[in-house]
């Protein structure tokens, strides 16, 4: 998983047109002010704990939306930064999973950009040192495969 | 070299904060309307022909450029699109030529966002399904090596 984290004034999207692999039941279009916007790229190693790396992924999400004082996250599907990616059901599957973790979190507002879609966007990066951050996160990371080395 | 080229309305930034690899003698803010923005992400491999390297970027772009017909560029740094970056010599090097090869086509207007600076900017992508590509640059894509190689 790679992601991009930007701390945003503003982010909109606005679904365009169809890829092959889109995803149904979307939000068309929609936004939020003063969030973090984390842009993101399922890989294909993920796919061996596609549970554990969104789990990991939202845990980074959250803890940059902590330090940055905001409680607005917009998950944005973001094939352009990998190479490498997963199969499109397992990229949905993760997508799915961040944007339901971080919304268990009491107090956080998540929104979710549609997969697989054409779309439009306008976002505004606020330019302080840490207003952006990017990451890879991979199935070792993960707490699960953590906790099975300690057993072992 | 790692690229990501989005077909913008607009794309704007101001220079905020001098990180310790800041070039000098900069355009502190600018944007540019309808545009082609170039982020570029120079890596480690590209040190072995950084002007070939630059030379086929440029051209990638103003390929991108011909076909969605604008004539604004805007070449813009952007580290996270990497994870091998090159020396900040090397990037500044590369970005001055790209931006320089890509002005000395007639007719288009190129402008280049600072390296080595936190940066607010905002960015409207298109949408349409030509307004996002990636590519990725090697010194084995440039016409140097390519020349080389019919010799032997
Ligand atoms: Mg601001």
């Amino acid at each position: 998983m790679r992601i991009l984290l930007i701390h945003s004034d503003q982010i909109t999207y606005e679904a365009q047109k169809k890829t092959p692999v889109a995803e149904e039941n979307i939000v068309p279009a929609d936004g939020l002010e003063e969030a973090l916007t984390a842009f993101c790229a399922v890989e294909a190693p993920d796919e061996e704990n596609i549970a554990g790396v969104a789990a990991k992924t939202a845990r980074e999400i959250l803890e940059a939306a902590e330090k940055l004082g905001t409680t607005n996250i917009m998950v944005y599907p973001y094939a352009h930064l990998s190479s490498d990616l997963s199969s499109p059901k397992a990229a949905i599957e993760a997508l799915t999973a961040i944007e339901r973790i971080c919304s268990e979190k009491k107090g956080m507002t998540v929104k979710r950009a549609p997969f697989g879609w054409y779309k439009a966007f306008t976002i505004s990066c606020k330019g302080h040192p840490l207003s952006e951050l990017s990451r890879t996160i991979t199935p070792e990371d993960t707490e699960e495969k953590t906790a099975k080395k300690e057993v072992t």
